[in-house]
């Protein structure tokens, strides 16, 4: 099933939702109006968005408050993306070039901070003071997780844990926002609420791995940038790991984090690609897929229920 | 008057709101505590959380609720001058390394994100919708403000509506954020809400001209930078502006923004220190206090209402 099959029960608000975005990027001054049209209309996927608004429909559906913050979603999200491609020096994001490659750090560093600025002005919009907080809550989640983590060396022992803080904070927490504040926002229960929340979370790791395996074996065109640049610019994800830990006598990746020297790289990659750890991570993010439909499963069945256990599968079998 | 003695009135909650921040800086990993250490514990005068506080003091004053959006005022403060000190290259604030020189860019970028979304989160514990939402329109005006300012070139007709514009955005609009929040929390009446929003406005104005001027004047040991700083960015503040106006035959402010020699830099800052234009600058300072004090003369003659009008004063005598 493809995504905008799954997206049908809330296909007409989606909608709604890229041009409040669009509208975002028309009312501003020339030079930030092109900072926001490169951003905003990036040809993403818009999960999280969708998300929030499905999450929405097991109560009391309620367009008013549902499509400003899942507006407000995908541009935390997107300013996330910017600062980031600023930290990790990248030249290009989804085959377009970045704003930082383009219009340089200091403009993509402001662009950054106005989306947060915007995110949380329609987050706040909703008038509802729990997502309010939690929206918050998740970009000091989300930047202190990205700290820490630019703290972390090389310790296979440690390699797993730090990883799945690294995520949980990088994605999931992000994901979890989008399905709880959906639920908030429709008057859920506090115990649908807290299922949405748990499906969000275990859909948000299962994703971030699927990343990181398709930066691995995925297509360079599809995927907008080159095989392995994970792990060439010297951040371990899972594959990198389970593969340190299936060979511990080999230290290829030890070496390719500490060294960054061009050939072991690419021989790195070669052997990840190739070796068995890709499929035991697929297994994994199964797992967590699971977890995420098994916290739905006595939410009313309707066709938001539908599309949700729909997303989870679509989540791992995904190629882009 | 010193400012402890204009602090007076609300000494007391704001040694809370400084212990508030050093609890932040305390409950973090360590890389982060390190790093909110460093920029909380950094000399500042507090005038914004002051300004919060005191505009909270006419109508019902509220410490629960004054106290942490101080907190937020000057958390945001602190947020944009970490993401400004990247964006300027500084290696230096108030006599201290930055962040970005010590720790590096990407490090500082994420501190500046962690400290916006806490700011907002303190924000968002009051619980007020009408500050929340004013507190998100302030960061947009803020990272709009410094982009619309990174795309202007020299334009000697313009440049004095570029300057206005431009400190609204960067100072002006925090300051008025500060009082009107205190207004708003303390349960004013909107006439008042809008005497200390205007109040607040036209003190940043002074604020940010004064500062620009010490920027030329001032003793570089106080300052905590060289003496010229802004020029020899290349940024036109008031006393080039009204040197370039004030002398349209003399090209030397023109060529150095566009050309920044050294020479040409060394001799218009002593040209700019030793003119009249200081104490126009000066004087216009004035005028914007004398409306601020103006703005506030209807309310309350309590001591908060003298503190807030001896500020005024203060502000265009300080010397650093």
């Amino acid at each position: 099933m493809n995504l905008s099959d799954i997206y049908k029960p809330v296909q007409k608000d989606l909608d709604k939702v890229e041009r409040s975005l669009e509208e975002i990027a028309d009312s501003e001054f020339p030079l930030l109006a092109q900072l926001l049209a490169h951003t905003l209309k990036n040809g993403g996927k818009r999960i999280r968005p969708a998300l929030t608004l499905l999450s929405g429909k097991f109560y009391v559906y309620e367009p008013a408050l549902l499509i400003p913050m899942a507006a407000a979603i995908e541009l935390l999200h997107t300013a996330t993306l910017v600062h980031d491609d600023i930290v990790d020096n990248s030249p290009v994001r989804r085959g377009k070039p970045t704003v930082s490659y383009t219009w340089g750090e200091n403009r993509a560093l402001l662009l950054g901070d106005y989306l947060f600025a915007k995110a949380g002005s329609l987050a706040a919009s909703t008038g509802n003071l729990r997502v309010i907080k939690l929206f918050s809550q998740t970009l000091m989640t989300i930047s202190g997780g990205e700290l820490k983590q630019s703290g972390v060396t090389f310790d296979l022992a440690r390699a797993r844990e730090y990883y799945f803080a690294w995520i949980s904070a990088k994605t999931a927490c992000l994901f979890s926002t989008a399905t709880e504040s959906g639920a908030v926002l429709s008057q859920s229960p506090e115990d649908a609420i807290a299922a949405m929340r748990d499906y969000g979370y275990n859909l948000g790791v299962a994703f971030q791995i699927v990343d990181d395996v398709l930066d691995f074996v995925g297509d360079e065109d599809e995927l907008g940038k080159p095989v392995g640049s994970d792990l060439r610019e010297g951040t371990l994800t899972l594959p990198s790991i389970f593969f340190a830990e299936a060979y511990p006598e080999d230290n290829l990746i030890k070496s390719v984090v500490e060294k960054k020297d061009a050939d072991s790289m690419a021989l790195a990659v070669e052997k990840i690609r190739n070796s068995p750890v890709i499929s035991e991570c697929l297994a994994l993010a199964s797992e967590f897929c699971f977890r995420a439909r098994r916290a739905i499963e006595k939410l009313a069945d309707n066709s938001a229920r539908q599309s949700l256990l729909e997303l989870a599968a679509h989540i791992v079998e995904r190629r882009k």
